[in-house]
C-alpha cells in the first residue's frame, strides 16, 4: 500500500490546555505523532513511502476563503517560536469593510482562540493538503485501489467559513473535491471528534455523503455540530450521517453503528471513498474516551474494505504517540 | 451634581496586551480608574455622592441573554486571581443544543478571549447597571436635571448577543430601556472607541437615537462597527449616526462633529439623553489617538448642555488615571 508523506516540521507544534468542569486537558499536535506512524509501518514491507506532489494553489484556496490570511499571517511572525492567536470573534452582523487578511482579523477565519500561526504552519498545512491530492490523484487514475495519506495537520475541522480545532486546510474535502470530478464520493470520519468542517463543506452538495461517528458532542469538542438530527440540507438532505456514541463505548457498539454507515453508503453508490482517520479512539488516548482496542482497527478496516471501492485514507487525530503507529497499521492492514 | 457610584472592587481588573502592526498596546482596568474620578470629584463641593440602589434582576436580564452565564461563570472560580476565558466561538450554523450557561459555553455569549470572568466580575458588572438605572430615575422622576454614575466596568461593548470588550452588562442601554417608558432616549457615546454594544441593542428601535463619535474603525476597536454608513435599520433608519475621526483629531474638529450629532438630536426631540462617557480621547490616553486636551471637556459638556435634556452621564473607558479625574471633572462642570 502506499503511503503518502511530505512534509513533517517540528516547528510546528500546537498544544492547547482545557479545563471541562474538574477534568484537566492537554492536546499536543507534535512531530512525534507522524515519527510513531511512520516507524510502525517502516517495519512492514508492505507499505510504500512516496513524497506528496505539488498542485496548483487552487485546488487548496477554492475552498478555503482563509488561505491567504494563514499564509500572510506566517509571514508576519519574526521568528520560529513565535505564535498567532485571534482574540476578536466578531460574530454576526459585523461590517467587514477590510478584510486584507491581516493578523488583526483572525477571528473572521478562525473559530477559536486555540489554534495556533506559527511561522511553519502554512507549509505544513500546505503539504498536509497536498498529501491527500496526491491520494486522491492515484486513487482516481485507478492505479491504486487503497492509500494511505500520513496528513499533519488534521483538516476535518476546517470548514467553508472558518478553520479551527488545530486544523487548517480541511485535507479530505480537498481530496473530495479532486474526486468529484470522476464520481460520487463518500467520506466517513471515524475520528473520536465530530468532523464539523467536512460536514459544513458538503451540508448542501448532494453528490458528496459525509458520515461521522464520534464521542456525542453533548460532551465532546466540537460541541456545537455532530448531533444525529444533522442530515444534510435542501436538496442535499439525507446525505450526512451523525453517530454521537457514548463514552466507554467498545468495538460492539462501534461497529454496528459503522455498520448502519457503510449500509447507508452502500445504497449512496459513491464511485470513491475517503476515510478521514483518527485514532483518539483508542482506549489509551489521553483526550478520547472510547475503549478501542489496537487490533480492533484490524477489524474496522475489514469493514471498510467490505464496500470494495476505490479509497483513500487521511490521517486526522490520535494523541497517544507510544500506540498511535501500531493502530494506524493495524488499521491499514484490515483495508488490504 | 448627584454622582452615583457603588461597589469598586480590587479584585475586578482586566489586563489585554496586543499588538497592531509593530504597535504594542495594553489595556487595564483597573479600580485606581475609580479612585482617580472620585478625588477629582471630591474636591469639589459641588458634587454630591449617593450610592446606588438595588433593582430587580428583570431589568438586567431583559436586555442581556448572557446575564445567567456571568453569574455562574463567576460561581465556578476557585479562589479571587482565577480567570476564565472562552477558547471557542462557534458563530453561524452552530446547533446549540445545550445553552446551560456553562463556561464551556462562553464562546456564544463573548465576542472575544480577551475579557475576563474573575469571581467579583458579576457583582461589578450588576452593581455598575445599578448606577446607571439610579441615574435613570433620578432623572425619570424629575429630582435632578443632570447626574453622573461613576460606572466600572464600562458597558458600551456590551450588546444584544454578546458582551466583550472589558464589558458586561450595557450600563447606558439599560438606563435607556427604563427611561423609554417616560419618552424617547437619545444616547450619544464620547468614548474613544464606537459603542458598538449599544448600537446594536437599538438598531431596529425607532424611539432611541444611537450616536457615537469614535476613532475610525478601520484603525481602531471594535473593527467591525462604528461606520458613517450604519444608519439604523428597518423603520428605526435614521436613528443611528456614527461620526468616526482620524487620529490626531483635536477639539476643533471633534466639535464640529458633536454639532452635527446635536442638530440630528434636536430634530428626534427626545425627551431624556444619556452620554456614554469614555476620556480615551484624551491626548495622553495610552490607547487613544485624539488629542483633546483636559479643559476641553468643559467645552464639550457646554455643547452637551446646550441640548437643555434630563442627562444622565455614565462612565466608560479612559486610562490615564494621572488625568482621568479632571476630565471627568471639567466635563461635568461644563454640563452644570
Amino acid at each position: 500500500m502506499k503511503v503518502i508523506e511530505k512534509y513533517n516540521d517540528s516547528l510546528h507544534n500546537p498544544y492547547w490546555k482545557y479545563q471541562l468542569g474538574k477534568e484537566a486537558y492537554e492536546v499536543k499536535d507534535t512531530p512525534q505523532r507522524v515519527e510513531s506512524i511512520k516507524k510502525s509501518l517502516h517495519s512492514d514491507e508492505r507499505f510504500d513511502f512516496i513524497t506528496a506532489k505539488q498542485f496548483p494553489d487552487r485546488l487548496i484556496t477554492q475552498l478555503h476563503p482563509y488561505h491567504d490570511y494563514i499564509r500572510n499571517t506566517a509571514l508576519t511572525l519574526n521568528n520560529d517560536e513565535e505564535e498567532f492567536y485571534p482574540d476578536l470573534f466578531p460574530g454576526e452582523g459585523a461590517h467587514l469593510k477590510k478584510r486584507d487578511d491581516s493578523p488583526l482579523w483572525g477571528g473572521i477565519w478562525c473559530t477559536d482562540a486555540v489554534t495556533p500561526i506559527k511561522r511553519k504552519t502554512y507549509e505544513v498545512a500546505r503539504a498536509s493538503a497536498e498529501s491527500a491530492l496526491t491520494g486522491a490523484e492515484l486513487i482516481s487514475q485507478g492505479q491504486e485501489k487503497t492509500v494511505y495519506a500520513l496528513c499533519r495537520p488534521s483538516g476535518h475541522h476546517a470548514g467553508p467559513r472558518v478553520f479551527g480545532g488545530y486544523c487548517y486546510f480541511n485535507n479530505v474535502a480537498t481530496a473530495a473535491q479532486y474526486l468529484l470530478a470522476k464520481g460520487k464520493v463518500a467520506i466517513v470520519d471515524i475520528d473520536y471528534h465530530h468532523g464539523n468542517g467536512t460536514q459544513e463543506f458538503f451540508d448542501d452538495i448532494k453528490s458528496i455523503f459525509t458520515a461521522s461517528i464520534h464521542g456525542d458532542p453533548e460532551d465532546e469538542y466540537p460541541y456545537f455540530w455532530g448531533y444525529a438530527e444533522e442530515t444534510g440540507k435542501g436538496q442535499a438532505e439525507g446525505t450526512n450521517h451523525n453517530e454521537p456514541l457514548a463514552k466507554g463505548t467498545q468495538l460492539k457498539e462501534y461497529s454496528k453503528a459503522l455498520k448502519r454507515i457503510l449500509k447507508k453508503i452502500k445504497a449512496f453508490n459513491p464511485a470513491f471513498l475517503i476515510i478521514a482517520a483518527g485514532f483518539d479512539t483508542h482506549e489509551t488516548d489521553p483526550i478520547g474516551s472510547f475503549k478501542i482496542r489496537t487490533e480492533d482497527y484490524e477489524t474496522i478496516g475489514k469493514q471498510f474494505k467490505s464496500l470494495d471501492l476505490p479509497t483513500l485514507v487521511c490521517q486526522e487525530g490520535g494523541y497517544n504517540t507510544d500506540v498511535l503507529g501500531e493502530c494506524v497499521k493495524h488499521f491499514l492492514i484490515g483495508l488490504m
